[in-house]
């Protein structure tokens, strides 16, 4: 089913007016967070691409380019195309800088949305390096204290190789709740936990469809005497690395993802913006030595004494890792609106959709 | 009072053995922190070094050095030196690195407390630099799921310059409530709100004696529902960065501040760890350009619309630089326990100490 849907994916993204090479490169991220149980920015998503290549919001022929660059730093200007495609540009970029300097750090402007962090900070693995990624987002979270939106849940993942454990994947929104959580809350029609949400006025609330009234997510530690400072701080830091150091919309310009809302008036940059980073282990100690105290510090935080009822102390990555084995081995199940929207995708492009919610596709 | 605390702070380190020099740095970061209002980091920890010293757990005459280099990188070993004196040379390394690769990254081992991370971090700001510091402490947070202590506070600090605007400067721990504020508590007799700690057996408690029995500081986000494993991710990667990559102790091996607490049997590194990061803002666009757009995110965010009741949203280091400046001028009063703790040291190494309660030095 995984690659069924990749390569529905990938033929849409051709359909667009992407080269087969981009195309490829789209689906395989855009799946990717099928894989890992990010749905919300797997492949129910695709057709929200689509109505913002329909709405002249994505350049499919990008000129994807180094802008300008230090021996550990560059800036890539992503000329407007998919995020999906630019991001496993810039992240190799700072891996080829890493290679020669030790570290490569670079900024985006001019992208969009990127899909899941964790994809790209994980391309570092294979080479030994740490790797990170982050990006700004359209303003759904208020600061602490603010009545109004003015940052998005600005995500950060790290990526860090371990020997013979499995890397330490961590990759979060930093806002108490992802908004793909409040989505699952408003097609349930259940009620938000206090903590994640507050209304136009700055109350808090329950209510997961606040955010059409007016309201905003909370940033991680939901209120003052929880730490929702440090929260803000994390989201602000995502902005200022992603967006005022690349040249990128910041704070309350940052575009929407969704085609019917209008762009902000007066832009203070290009596009969204990005900010990977890659860190070669071997710039600061032989390499199999890290790797191996890295194995000692996963196998002391899964073997602690958890709290009763709680088989184990999670790993950042692990579950996300398990749950990639189960659904590239035995399918898992779309929901049914998201298999609508492929089907409608499929007769606009004329591409065939094969997924069946049979028991071998489950 | 700064010039005197400061002055005598600075004699106490060269009756431990420090040259005038060492003593100068490590004086000048330790009151900072009572400057920016974190007084459990400054003078009130000045006898804590002394008993450190004392067991011997202290080198007064450190050889600090750079260990292992590349272009953007270094690891130092500090020694076993002071981290107030430490962290202040790696953070200048990473500075110099920066000079010339655009940006610089520097590990730090063998090392212990270093004061405050925002003071380290702002190092950068002179030099039209973005600045990173955090470090890893000894153990007293339980990830999630977990019923022991196996991380520190782990706080990390961001620096970032700006134009006309004072500097964006965040400096949190990535706990729910950093221990500072839980003696606060202790000392008043009351209990803490709800998500801060949690007691031996990993059930929530507001005792704020709880760290005593067995319980646990909680990372930010305070439960799995409200994010505590983004905290934990957090504090995760501060511990990974600052001793795994450097070859310090991690985890639960991490040495304790107070010298009656043994130090772990088998240890995987040595001392604790720092990480610090520096990038030349025009390593990614020109510096005017970039502290610029700065003074508008600062505006924006300063002036947004607020919750009723609260007079401005909080620019990250705004409350600390305003504390700074009353303090300097016009002194604040220490707590008496503080005060007595400070004649003793005078009394003990024969050094003046002259601060008086009275109207002119609070």
């Amino acid at each position: 089913m995984y690659t069924q849907l990749k390569k529905f994916s990938k033929e849409i993204f051709i359909k667009m007016g992407c080269s087969e090479a981009d195309a490829e490169v789209a689906a395989d991220v855009l799946v990717a967070a099928d894989l890992r149980g990010v749905d919300s920015h797997g492949v129910a998503r695709l057709s929200g691409y689509v109505r913002l290549w329909e709405a002249g919001r994505i350049n499919t022929h990008p000129n994807i380019r180094i802008v300008h660059e230090t021996p550990s730093t560059a800036v890539v200007d992503g000329d407007g195309g998919l995020g999906l495609v630019i991001a496993p540009f810039a992240m190799q970029v700072a891996i080829e800088k890493a290679k020669m300097a030790g570290t490569g750090w670079v900024a985006v402007r001019n992208s969009n949305h990127f899909g899941i962090a964790g994809k790209h900070a994980m391309m570092a693995l294979e080479h030994d390096m740490i790797g990170m990624s982050m990006t700004n987002a359209s303003p759904l979270v208020a600061p602490t204290y603010a009545a109004e939106r003015l940052l998005g849940t600005n995500p950060i993942a790290v990526a860090v190789p371990a020997g013979n454990e499995p890397p330490f994947v961590a990759d979060f929104a930093t806002t108490t709740a992802a908004n793909g959580k409040l989505e699952i809350l408003q097609r349930k029609g259940h009620e938000a936990p206090t903590g994640w949400i507050q209304n136009a006025t700055g109350q808090q609330s329950t209510n997961p469809d606040e955010l059409k009234q007016g309201g905003a997510l909370l940033p991680l530690g939901s209120d003052f005497e929880h730490g929702s400072h440090k929260g803000y701080c994390l989201g602000a830091t995502v902005d200022i690395l992603s967006a005022v150091l690349s040249g990128a919309n910041y704070g309350p310009w940052v575009p929407p993802f969704v085609s019917f809302l209008p762009l902000a008036a007066n832009p203070v940059g290009e596009g969204i913006g990005h900010f990977f980073g890659a860190m070669r282990v071997d710039a600061f100690r032989p390499a199999e030595e890290f790797k191996g105290h890295m194995d000692t510090w996963i196998r002391t935080f899964r073997n602690a004494k958890t709290i009763e009822g709680k088989e184990t102390v999670l790993i950042p990555g692990d579950p996300e890792r398990k749950l990639s084995v189960t659904r590239y081995t035995q399918g898992w199940e779309l929901l049914p609106p998201v298999v609508k929207d492929l089907e409608t995708l499929a007769e606009k492009f004329g591409v065939q959709f094969e997924y069946t919610a049979s028991a071998s596709y489950k």
